[in-house]
C-alpha cells in the first residue's frame, strides 16, 4: 500500500474543523458584486441584491451559501490534508459544486458548517476529494447543504478507487430557451476573494504561474454565481425562494475580464445550463442543473 | 432671529457622537477597490493595495482614513442635525474634504473618531457645516485629522455668517507635470458604499431623483480617493509614508461609469491637482493640494 493510498483511505469519513461564519447585509452585497450583480445599476429588481435599503425589499442570492465554508481554504492553502498528506496548494482546483437550499436565507446570520470528507477518488491525473458541508443556522436548523469536489493535480495514479463515472447530462438539441452574456471585470477575482476564498491563485500573478496559469484565474464559485443569477433571472423572476438546488462541474478556467455566456434549457422542474467563455469558446461550467421549487 | 440662524448658532462647537471604527485588511482592500485600485491587476506595485498576502508587502492607501467617520452619515441621512434641525437628506452634499496623516496607517486597527462641528456658514443657497474629526488609535495616539465640509442645499439665506472666502489656489500655467485618466465602473458607488457611506443618493435611482440627479452619483470621497492614488503613484512612488495631507473641493458630481482625469503640478513640497470628468468636461475636484513629506 503506497503512502498516497493509505492517506486516501484514512481521509474518507474524516470530519474537518467546524466553521462558524457570521454575515450581514454587507457580506451578502459583497458576494453579489463578486458574482457580477447588478448588470444594470438602474434596475431596481437587480439592485435589490446589492442595496440593503431597497424599497422593494433586499434579497439574498441563492448561491450565497457556497461561501459559508470558505474558511476551509485557509487550511487547504497551507498544503496539508487531514492525516498530514502534503501537496502544492497551487495544484488545488475546484472540481464540482453542488448546493441544496433547505430554508430561506436570512439577510444576516451566524452559520455553523460541519464539513466531512465523504469520498476520496484516484482520478489518475490527480486526487478528488468530495466534501459534504451541511450548514446550520443559530437554531440548529439546516439551512443549506453544500458539496464541493476538490481536485489536487499530480496527486493521483496510486491505484486507488476511481469512483463512479458521473452520469452525463446531455444538452437538449434545440436552441437554448434563454441565454445571458456578461463581461466580468478585470478586478472580478479581487472582489470575489473578499467573500473568503483567499487562495493566491486568484490574485497573485507569480503564484498563478506556479499553478501553471498565465495569470490569476477567476474563482470557480464566482462563475458559478454568474450562472446562478442567469437562471434566477430567466426562470425564477429573480425570486430566490423558487431556486431549490444547483450543481455544476468546473470544466475550464476563466480569466477575470472575460465574457461569460450561459445558455439555459428548461426541462420540467429543472433548468439545464452550460457556461462558456466568449473570447476563447471554452466551456467552463457543464454537467450543470438548477432544480426549481415544484 | 430666525429658527435657522438660532439652530446654526447652537451647532457651532457641538461635539457629535464618538465613533468607533474597527477595520482589518478586508476593509482596507474594499476601500481601495472602491477608489479604483488596481488599474492593472498584474502590476505587483498596485496589487499590494488590494492583496493582503503581497510578497512585496501590503499597503494602506493614505486616503483610507476619510472613511473612519463614515458612521456620521447614519445620523445625517435621518435628516436631523444636532439641536434638532430637520432637513431633506437628499439635499446633503459633501462640499470639501481635508485629511492630514499623523502616523503610519496600520493594516488593522480600532479607531476612535471625535467629531466636532467647528463652523456653520450661510452660503445663501445652502448651509455649510464644517466638521473636524480627529481620529485616534487604540493607544490614544492621533493617527489622522479629517475635516469635512457638508453642504445642505436649500437651508441657507437666513442672514448668517458667510464664512471666510476660501483662498483660491491657482493652477500653474504650464502643462501638467503628470496626468492620469481612469474609467470608473458602473458599479463604483455600489462598491464604495460598502466602506460605510450608505447614503441612498449613491445607489437608489428614485432617491437620487429626489435629490435632483438623473441617476445615483458617485461618492465625492471615491473621486477623492482616485485623485489621491494618482498623486501617490506619480509623486510618491506609491509609498503612503510620503503623503502628508490632502485637500480638495467637490466642484461637481460624477456619475458611476464616467472617466476621471486628474492633472497634477508639482510645486516644491506640494502637488496641486484638479480632476475632471472626461465625458462632460466638468471639473469635479478643484482647490486641491497634496502636501508631501518634506
Amino acid at each position: 500500500m503506497t503512502e498516497l493510498s493509505a492517506s486516501a483511505a484514512l481521509m474518507v469519513g474524516a470530519a474537518l474543523a467546524e466553521i462558524t461564519y457570521t454575515y450581514d447585509t454587507r457580506d451578502v452585497i459583497l458576494y453579489a458584486l463578486g458574482v457580477g450583480a447588478p448588470v444594470d445599476v438602474t434596475d431596481q429588481d437587480e439592485l435589490r441584491f446589492v442595496y440593503e435599503l431597497s424599497s422593494i425589499g433586499f434579497r439574498v442570492l441563492p448561491t450565497f451559501p457556497t461561501v459559508f465554508p470558505n474558511a476551509m481554504i485557509h487550511g487547504l492553502i497551507q498544503g496539508e490534508l487531514p492525516g498530514g498528506l502534503k501537496f502544492n496548494p497551487m495544484m488545488l482546483v475546484h472540481g464540482e459544486q453542488r448546493l441544496a437550499l433547505k430554508a430561506p436565507l436570512p439577510a444576516a446570520a451566524t452559520i455553523t458548517c460541519k464539513p466531512v470528507i465523504s469520498a476520496v477518488y484516484d482520478k489518475g491525473s490527480g486526487m478528488l476529494l468530495v466534501v459534504d458541508v451541511p450548514c446550520y443556522d443559530q437554531k440548529g436548523q439546516e439551512i443549506a447543504l453544500s458539496q464541493s469536489s476538490m481536485f489536487i493535480r499530480g496527486l493521483g495514479g496510486y491505484g486507488g478507487d476511481r469512483g463512479p463515472s458521473s452520469t452525463s447530462i446531455p444538452l437538449p438539441e434545440r436552441a437554448p430557451d434563454a441565454a445571458v452574456s456578461e463581461k466580468t471585470l478585470p478586478q472580478q477575482a479581487l472582489i470575489f476573494r473578499l467573500s473568503g476564498d483567499i487562495n493566491p491563485l486568484h490574485a497573485d500573478p507569480m503564484m498563478a504561474a506556479f499553478g501553471g496559469f498565465d495569470r490569476p484565474i477567476l474563482h470557480g464559485l464566482s462563475t458559478f454565481g454568474y450562472a446562478g443569477r442567469a437562471v434566477l433571472k430567466h426562470f425564477c423572476e429573480n425570486d430566490p425562494t423558487r431556486f431549490k438546488s444547483i450543481k455544476a462541474r468546473f470544466a475550464g478556467h476563466v480569466f477575470p475580464g472575460e465574457t461569460l455566456i450561459t445558455e439555459m434549457w428548461r426541462e420540467a422542474n429543472e433548468v439545464i445550463f452550460q457556461t462558456r467563455v466568449a473570447e476563447r469558446g471554452t466551456v467552463v461550467l457543464n454537467q450543470a442543473v438548477v432544480e426549481l421549487q415544484g
